[in-house]
């Protein structure tokens, strides 16, 4: 527990994995976030400090844990130039926890060990909940080595943790993960409002879909929210959208075309012109039940 | 075990039903279907007898079941002239388990009832296994007085059993049921193709798919079917793109646009027009995975 730790990004998942490692003993000796009233708030709560500068968040911590929301955040935090959490970073080891697409993973860890310093991949397969009590589902990529030394604090973050392979790998898995899961809630959206046009009872649809090749996991966590409208933000329509665009862009690269990716990264934009962008994922039943959006 | 029970349509579900209701110690006393051989087979195998008329059968048995192939098949056996399962069918009781549109099940009972018949729906979410050990999930729907008179019959097919409501009804259902499970299963072939594509362990990738948002239960049933390219046909993807269709046939009835069921249905209109139609529907994954189809 000698290591300190700091953040950069600390929205809800950000600030749940501070707290649980701070309840776990870890020192979290500095707390950056682009809002810095967010970063405030919560160094005051975990006896921490905020820093006004990410520079001032490398000089401060052994381990740095990144939290932001999309590439371009990424390559701003990790800029060549201007503050940056890359100023006198040697001997330091970033985790990164965002959903990103694999090359910035790669850049950052190309201008990361050039200057001495390490990076790993830690993608997160679970939301806030699991962030705060410790049960994150967590996919690592990195140098084994590198794994190693920060492994006892990824422990506590998670229950389920899987080596996936070097650095770029973890986040072709997350976009894999996002992206299938993104269709199978589109589908269930569609399949509960065609349901509920047709007169049926939605909760009797649910557990008949629980008992039959139409079963998934997004039926048990979103399933009655989409019934019952309760789109209360886990995983938000925006970064469903940004999710399934990673997974596609990797997709056009390598000339596959995946037409149920495509058809449902253009329900969540959809959501996100519509001014949905912030609800919970399960809010793509706004757009399959008539008369609600 | 008074009643005697005919069978029309012995297909893989059709048959393994007879074999199931010929175990558990029912007459099948009738068995016609349009490839004559197979009835004349099966009937050898039961010691039964293959009818080489619709009103023969319904002359031999009481409860006729039919597992047709969809909705002109059904109009068919149920002709108002020629050879028809309505023939002096007064008395008699019509369980069909075929998937087929709401408004056929609807027409068929209505002239049923006109000549003093009983008509049932017994829609099957499982497969030619569970057909052949009585563990068939099956959702029922017509009138309550019908399906008691029919309910120990049923009980010998379906470990798992669920009263919908009125006639048509167990067909939206069935309908909703197969148009999510394409989705997911449309959806998971791209998410492994795209693994493939991009060099991941596809074993690694069906594990963490497991533990994630991205689980479902195609996952189980055809994520390593898709793989090991194992398309040997449960559920043909001919079948999957009929009842995707008949959901999106009652979605544009109601005004609903379903982009995700639509782009399923023509993926499995793609394998039908690329000759894959007689693959089970695992097969999508030919669609999605490189260098395959």
């Amino acid at each position: 527990m000698s290591q300190t730790i700091g953040f950069v990004g600390v929205g809800r998942m950000g600030a749940n994995m501070a707290r649980r490692l701070h309840d776990c003993g870890y020192r979290i000796t500095a707390i950056y976030d682009i809002n810095s009233a967010s970063a405030e708030t919560l160094a005051q709560e975990l006896g921490s400090a905020a820093s006004e500068t990410l520079a001032g968040v490398t000089a401060a911590a052994d381990i740095i844990i990144t939290v932001v929301t999309d590439d371009a955040a990424m390559r701003g935090i990790f800029a060549a130039s201007g503050d940056s959490l890359l100023i006198d970073a040697k001997g330091r080891t970033f985790i990164n926890c965002a959903t990103l697409s694999p090359a910035t993973h790669l850049a950052v860890e190309a201008a990361a060990v050039a200057l001495g310093a390490h990076t790993l991949e830690g993608c997160m397969a679970s939301s806030i909940t699991q962030a705060l009590d410790g049960s994150l589902y967590l996919m690592v990529a990195g140098r084994p080595d590198v794994f190693e030394s920060v492994r006892p604090i990824l422990e506590k973050l998670s229950n389920q943790m899987r080596y996936v392979g070097p650095s770029g790998e973890a986040a072709k898995v997350k976009a894999l993960v996002n992206m299938v899961m993104n269709i199978n809630t589109a589908g269930l959206a569609e399949g509960l409002g065609l349901a509920d046009a047709l007169g049926l009872d939605l909760t009797m649809v649910r557990e008949i879909f629980s008992q039959t090749g139409a079963a998934s996991r997004v039926l048990v966590t979103d399933g009655e929210d989409m019934q019952n409208r309760d789109h209360a933000c886990f995983f938000s329509a925006a970064h469903a959208a940004k999710d399934s665009g990673i997974a596609l862009q990797l997709a056009s690269q390598l000339g596959l075309d995946l037409p149920l990716a495509t058809a449902t990264r253009a329900q969540f934009e959809r959501m996100v012109k519509a001014g949905l962008g912030e609800l919970d994922k399960s809010g793509i039943a706004e757009l399959t039940f008539r008369g609600r959006s």
